[in-house]
């Protein structure tokens, strides 16, 4: 069996783990787990799931100091920004134990017998019920918060499906790591085996969406991994969803009344918002769109005095390393000028120096307005607004994409922009910048390929519906009902006859 | 270009039209039509899209007599069967008009800028909006609540998305005339062109389906034709969603107690079932599990004694008419005996004779347990209910699961064989039959692979979500945002800081 590796991106050493890649029979037996730890997670009801997801939020915080060793030595990202991400994934999973006791994410329905124009109508009742065992694909990016112990996985426990994981191999100790601390919390309440499996390697991962019991698979990643599973996915009999958050460019529109008002504060803000966490955020602006003249060279001038003076990022690992010095490349060969780079010694690891590259319109190419991932920002100058909306065209849609207005801009050069961006993105930021996925119930991230393959989201209180299947009962006996489809159960908001209800508690 | 032929199933006779194969340039045309329409719908607003709903309703009302006469010569359908079917497409369309006034379906959410564990937290805002024009196929079976004026075209149509048909080759006549009904509803209130349209032709369909303003396709139909749409789309660029309603062999269980209980009863509501509309719905139970011994045997001779009287069905046509005499010789090759079937003159048309198989448990194969489309019915003997488990495992994953219970029939045998049917249904039935599907809000009409391909409806209130996409605003003036996400408005169910508050007007 192959040993794990683990690489060290900040001097690029090597080390043999303890793991192994994952093998088909115990992949096996992984899958049998994880069907019989179904009916557990289903018997323990929403209340209880909500219980379970609380622990798990507080056994990943009293590992904090662990945890964040683990992952500073496997990723490069800062001892800050990981606390910070670890906190998040404790927010997650809390988050999605308040969307159970809520408990309207079941989408409670009620339409009693009726006389209707086609006759007599039956008793019919639905809600949403687990999907079954699905698989999760830990990103590079997030080694919590996309990973082991992130929102896929707080999404599918919430929802009453076991969840296997996919180590992203950028991670395999703190993903080991994550697992271990999710599954004490199951087991102090007395949870079998299954709830939450890993597996480590390509093959496996191909292997676990093949397998019969899975029943949906999640992904952030790239296109490219989002088609090798897809590929293995089609070769099932029955197809399954596979809800995959991929490439982003985050187009920010700087209109010129805001260039004219705040310059050096959006200097500011772009500079954080593309070098934070090396840039290696699916909400990092690739492209910035700012306008000709002094306004304009007035903010990148800022820019490139806060990119020239940076330090150098530490990639993930090798792979991201060299295709974001490759893309780098790609972009200057198609025509983008070198704006600021600053000297940076690579040393041993996977070290990169931040970027920041210009092009005017309507010199913006597909090859320039691709996605690269890692501290990169092409600034877009324009000259008229009139010139954005064939410019944004030639962007990929994506996750956002942002505007920063002014006084002076006018009502309907914005409404005009916002119609574009809003065609071509899931969210759009005003007067700020994408990165910072807040985790709230009316948070959407997802958006219109390539950023998402399918109108899901991955974040937020709604992201919990992709691991869930409507069924319908109909004139069944009251003993045999859910509770929430019981007629004097009044604990989730309900439709009743087409009324929405409020719970009543 | 290639006339469009009508062929007439109670005698064969084959006519050409007035139409014609839409050829491409009239396809592009039709696309850029259906661009513009987008603007139109969405500038009419929630309420204006209800009343134009309302007024599609009463325009096919109208024409009642018309489209029944012309459904009628192409499909064989009888005149009841389709002054009801047309009854429920006004419903249909009137429901969703329901569906909009209430407002619930765009689930607004609003989250406040608010202190959060990871800082500050944006203001979100987020609803769902219209995906864009969409692809309909219309179905063979239903020539007008699955087809043109069928519930997919209202439900896009609500969601705000303009439509494209592509009409079934079994009824073009129908498809044209409902078209043209539902065309004038737009007209009366200032509607442009391209708010509906139809194509005719295989390869308008493909054409459709690649063509970039596109952004869902929506099927009632084959496995086979569900391929060969997908095999479309994997051609373009951007993947779209494709929701498709496939294949359903709807199994029905007897427990011992209901056979002693009403074995006669049930006998007529079987027959009435597996019968209607020449067997050739949807939700067409394929296969009754009935107990052996006398009482098994006594619901058996009541429905051998129906069947062996029954007069013949026209099928919809040649290929429909082939596929169900060869599935039915199929299944005899596999095993399964004869038990009933009338002397029927076949005619010049695609008129069969209905079929009564039956087989003994274990002796039901994977070729018995197969959808079979029309008027044919397996009856499975099973000595004890410890072997239904195994048998319903050897059925496919169906859009229904009925069960009939007796007032002998013991309560954990009930919940034990609804589990396992739960598992593989979308809506489990008791004491009726899965045909007569009730047009509501807690409806639902999907199950897992083959009975469709998504986790969708494609009847009921949520099947409009199919249609549409979230979107969210970050910290967004009021002034641009939807009215349904501004502060002031309460018209609509909101969740505001994660709290549901119904709607007040």
């Amino acid at each position: 069996m192959n040993v794990v590796i683990t690489v060290d991106p900040r001097d690029g050493r090597r080390r043999a783990t303890d793991l192994t890649e994952t093998d088909e029979s115990r992949l096996e037996a992984i899958a049998v787990q994880a069907s019989r730890a179904a009916r557990w997670l289903s018997d323990l009801g929403r209340l209880g799931r909500a219980e379970m997801l609380d622990r798990i939020a507080a056994s990943l915080e009293s590992r904090r100091v662990d945890l964040v060793a683990v992952a500073e030595a496997e990723t490069g990202l800062s001892q800050p920004r990981l606390e910070t991400e670890l906190t998040r994934s404790a927010l997650q999973f809390r988050m999605f134990g308040d969307v159970l006791r809520d408990g309207g994410y079941v989408e409670a329905a009620i339409d009693h017998a009726a006389d209707t124009p086609l006759g007599p109508g039956p008793d019919l009742r639905r809600m949403l019920v687990p999907l079954g065992p699905v698989a999760v694909f830990g990103a590079s990016n997030f080694p919590f918060a996309f990973s082991v112990a992130g929102g896929d996985t707080a999404s599918a426990l919430a929802a009453g499906c076991p969840t296997v994981l996919k180590a992203h191999p950028s991670h395999p100790l703190t993903s080991h790591a994550s697992a271990d601390a999710i599954t004490s919390a199951i087991r102090e309440m007395g949870g079998p085996d299954g709830v939450i499996s890993t597996v480590h390697g390509e093959q496996a991962g191909r292997s676990l969406v093949r397998h019969p019991a899975i029943r949906a698979a999640a992904l952030t990643g790239s296109v490219g991994a989002a088609r090798a599973i897809q590929t293995a996915i089609d070769e099932r009999p029955d197809p399954i969803p596979l809800y995959a958050e991929l490439s982003s460019v985050n187009p920010i529109v700087v209109l010129p009344g805001a260039a004219v008002d705040r310059a050096d504060v959006i200097a500011d803000g772009l500079f954080a918002s593309f070098t934070a966490s090396g840039g290696q955020l699916c909400t990092k602006p690739g492209l910035a769109f700012i306008p000709s003249g002094p306004d304009g060279e007035h903010l990148l001038d800022a820019l490139r005095g806060r990119v020239g003076s940076a330090g150098g990022a530490v990639l993930l690992n090798e792979r991201i390393r060299d295709a974001y010095e490759s893309g780098a490349t790609a972009f200057e060969r198609a025509g983008a000028r070198v704006s600021a780079r600053p000297q940076v010694d690579p040393g041993e690891g996977f070290t990169v120096a931040p970027r920041l590259l210009e092009v005017d319109l309507p010199g913006l190419t597909a090859e320039i307005a691709d996605e690269c991932f890692g501290p990169l920002l092409v600034v877009v100058r324009y000259r008229d607004i009139a010139e954005l909306d064939a410019a944004l065209a030639t962007v990929p849609p994506s996750l956002t994409g942002s505007v920063h207005r002014g006084p002076d801009d006018d009502a309907d050069a914005v409404r005009g922009l916002v119609d574009v961006l809003a065609a071509r993105s899931g969210r759009i930021v005003f007067d700020g910048y994408p990165t910072g996925v807040r985790v709230s119930w009316a948070q959407h991230h997802g958006g219109p390929w390539p950023s998402t393959n399918a109108v899901h989201t991955s974040v937020g209180a709604t992201s919990i519906r992709r691991f869930l299947r409507p069924l319908a009962w109909q004139d069944a006996p009251e003993w045999i009902l859910p509770d929430e489809l019981r007629d004097a159960y009044t604990a989730v908001p309900r439709r009743v006859d087409g009324r929405l209800e409020p719970k009543r508690e």
